[in-house]
C-alpha cells in the first residue's frame, strides 16, 4: 500500500469507530480515547486526521450529504409516477440506514445536536425537504397528487415522519423493523394523497 | 412554609433546572454541578433529593408518565368521533410540549437514550401506541375508519410520526412551528383514514 492509500484506510477505520461510538454513547458521551482505541490507532494519529470531535461529527454529516446526493441522482433518473418515486426514496434510505453505521451516526447526531439549532443539521432536513418538494411538485403537475395536497407541506411532513420512524425503530428494534414501518406509513398515507 | 413544603419546592426547582440542562446539553452533556448552580442549591442538597443523574432522568420520565395519564383521561372522557379524538390528543400533546420544559427534556432523553434500548424509554412509546390503538379500534368498530386501516398499524405510525414532528420542529424552530406541523399532518393523513 502507498502511504496515501494507508492514510485513506486509517481515516476510514477511524470514521467507522467514531460512528460506533456516536451510535452507542451519543456525541456528548463518546470519548476520543475510546475511538482511538477501537480504531487501533494512537491518539496522535487520530488528532492528525481529526483535530476535534467536531471534525469527526462533520465526517458523519458528510456521509449524510453523500446519501442525499444519491437520493438526488435517483430523483434525476426516475421518469415514472411521482408517488412511486417517493415510496422508493424512503425505502432506499431505510435500507441504507440499516446497513450503514456511519449514516446511523449522522442521523443520531442530527437528533442529539438538534437543540443547538446548528445550521448544518437544519440544512440536512431542509435539503431533504427541497428534494421531496421538487418530486411532489412535478407529481402534482402531472396530476398524480390530489388537489388538496400541497407539495411543500407533504415534503415537510414526510421528512419529519421518516425521522420519527427511524428514532422509534431504533429504540423498539435496533432498526430491524424500519422497513416494515416504512411500508406501514405508505399504506396509511398513500390513499389520501392519490387523486380521487 | 413548613419543612415539607420547602422540600417539595426545592425538588421542583431542581427538576426544572435539570430539564433546562438536559434540553440544552443532552443527558450525557448535562453536569450535576451546573444543575445545582442553576437551581441555587448546594451539591449536597441536590444529592439529597436526587442521588444520581439517572434519578433526575427518572423525574423527567415521570412527567411524561403523568402526561400520558392525562391523555388516557382525555380518552376516557371523550364520546365523539374517534378520529377527532386522535387529532385532539396530538394537538394537546404539542401544546403541552411547547409549554413544559420538563416534558421537552423527557422527549429529548427518550431520543438520546434510545440507543441503550432502555426498557423505560421503549415503554413510553408502547404506552402511547396502546392508547392510540385502543382509540383506533373503537373508532373502527363504530365505522369511523376505512376498512383498510389497521388500528395497531395506525398507532405505531402516529406515535413515530409525532416523535419526528417534534424532533424536526425543535431543530427548525425551537418548537414554535410544532402546532402548524401537527395540523399539516392531519390535513395529509386524515382523508386517507376516513371511510370512503
Amino acid at each position: 500500500m502507498t502511504m496515501q492509500a494507508r492514510a485513506v484506510e486509517t481515516r476510514r477505520t477511524i470514521v467507522r469507530a467514531a460512528a460506533d461510538a456516536f451510535v452507542r454513547h451519543g456525541y456528548s458521551g463518546a470519548s476520543l480515547a475510546e475511538i482511538a482505541k477501537q480504531a487501533g490507532v494512537t491518539k496522535g494519529a487520530l488528532y492528525f486526521h481529526f483535530p476535534s470531535k467536531t471534525a469527526l461529527a462533520e465526517a458523519m454529516i458528510q456521509t449524510q450529504r453523500e446519501a442525499n446526493d444519491e437520493l438526488a441522482r435517483q430523483v434525476g433518473d426516475h421518469d415514472g409516477d411521482g408517488l412511486d418515486l417517493l415510496v422508493e426514496l424512503t425505502r432506499g434510505l431505510a435500507r441504507r440506514l440499516i446497513d450503514d453505521p456511519t449514516l446511523q451516526a449522522a442521523m443520531r447526531l442530527a437528533v442529539e445536536l438538534g437543540e443547538t439549532r446548528d445550521a448544518v443539521i437544519a440544512e440536512t432536513y431542509q435539503a431533504w425537504e427541497r428534494l421531496v418538494a421538487d418530486v411532489a411538485r412535478a407529481a402534482k403537475e402531472r396530476g398524480e397528487l390530489a388537489d388538496r395536497v400541497e407539495p411543500a407541506e407533504l415534503a415537510r411532513f414526510l421528512v419529519a415522519a421518516f425521522t420519527g420512524l427511524q428514532t422509534v425503530s431504533l429504540v423498539a428494534s435496533g432498526l430491524t423493523d424500519l422497513d416494515r414501518r416504512v411500508e406501514e406509513m405508505w399504506r396509511l398515507l398513500r390513499p389520501g394523497l392519490a387523486p380521487s
